[in-house]
């Protein structure tokens, strides 16, 4: 009358989930924890500069259980052409007009050319290897600094196109999982807080400053950076928290 | 009445070519070139057996006169899989039956999942970086291995996928461009040498041995290893130089 925890393992579905060390990809794989998914994280070291969100996401990756973390090298410094990777000055203090959180007027300078589809091929490829039948990321359309390849219409492309070009019969209906798609970001907020996301844990900013105390402190979730607090992912991150009636629990310059 | 060469080059559009080092993506290059597109060669270290491939990529991109050679680093062993990556024996004399050269019959070990897709992710990078108007790849789906990622359904999605995940409003109409998809690997000889490929160049092997005789040749396109003779692409390449009727140039172990 044993059952092995094999056998009950093995009807457990697998997801992939791309995992930023940000809230939206925390809560992303918190939504598929707690779906009773088996968990595999991925993240990128591209090159980015704020390299503090692969320590975020390996502690998020452990906290929630994910049975593997992988962390790809991917050098897109060598393709350049963003803020986020190349040496150009990241954006501050730019309005976010509360009234206008559709879309934003214009692709910023932090966008990096083709990252999502880059990253969910990672994310596919994997995924084939482990015949798993979802890719879980944590794109929203409303809040989403203007970037083409967070579009709904860009996710069901990719999806069409994933599910033609594996030869795993497992992936033929591969589901990429946009569970916070169209949320605001208040409402990932809450979200986070409904599956249990510690937001200590996660981190945003695109330009992350040195902690001016760095002593040894007694609450391991002290990160030894802060954010910015005026690059466009600290002001979403920020508005979102306000709007949720919630306080943000990590630290900005 | 002088005209720049700036000027004249800006009217030429932009391509980004996928170059392998092998015959296929050879051909695809000088028929880019031979249509007189500005010619962006792009190469992956993922991990191959086979990096003699990648000097071989490296000489054509200078030989059809590539404005930039971008070898990208991405390693495909952590994902596994493969036996083009992974630590599984590349399967060897393998019938390839010319009458059934349509479709193989399952899909081979030497299967790297999602490759084709990681591939074009990266060149769909870069040309957004240089606003090129094509990709070219040089998927071929008669003699084709078996791959799902190299069959025309498959491209289109890719190119469908593509055209919504950029920002730039070139790439809105992108191109990728297949001019192998519908030949036979005896055309593809035919084709390269219309356009001025030289096949001793180029590279095949899944499975490369060092050459038994490493002295200093006098020819400085002999290679310092040799094709195994016995791989699925070794066979295809053979089976094509003989319905072409034409000499393979390179060696055999």
């Amino acid at each position: 009358m044993i059952q092995s925890t094999e056998i009950l393992n093995n009807a457990r579905k697998r997801a992939v989930i791309l995992l930023s060390g940000g809230m939206d990809s925390a809560t992303c794989l918190a939504i598929a924890a707690k779906d009773n998914y088996e968990c595999y994280a991925i993240s990128f070291n591209y090159g980015q500069r704020h390299e503090v969100e692969l320590a975020c996401a390996k502690r998020l990756a452990y906290v929630y259980g994910a049975i593997k973390h992988l962390v790809i090298d991917v050098d897109m410094r060598r393709i350049g052409g963003s803020a986020l990777t190349a040496d150009i000055d990241v954006p501050k203090h730019r309005a976010i007009d509360p009234a206008v959180d559709v879309q934003a007027a214009d692709i910023p300078i932090t966008y990096v050319p083709a990252r999502n589809t880059v990253f969910l091929s990672f994310a596919l490829s994997w995924a084939e290897t482990l015949k798993a039948s979802d890719i879980f990321i944590g794109v929203n359309a409303l809040d989403y600094s203007g970037y083409p390849d967070c579009r709904p219409e860009y996710i069901a492309a990719f999806e069409q196109m994933a599910r033609l070009a594996t030869a795993e019969p497992a992936l033929k209906s591969l589901n990429i999982q946009t569970p916070l798609a169209t949320m605001r970001k208040k409402d990932i907020v809450n979200e986070g807080l409904r599956v249990g996301v510690d937001f200590r844990l996660t981190h945003t900013c695109y330009d992350p400053v040195e902690s001016p105390e760095v002593e040894n402190s007694e609450d391991s979730a002290s990160p030894t950076v802060m954010a910015c607090g005026t690059c466009d992912a600290c002001s979403l991150r920020q508005k979102g928290f306000l709007e949720a009636g919630i306080d943000d629990p990590i630290a900005y310059a």
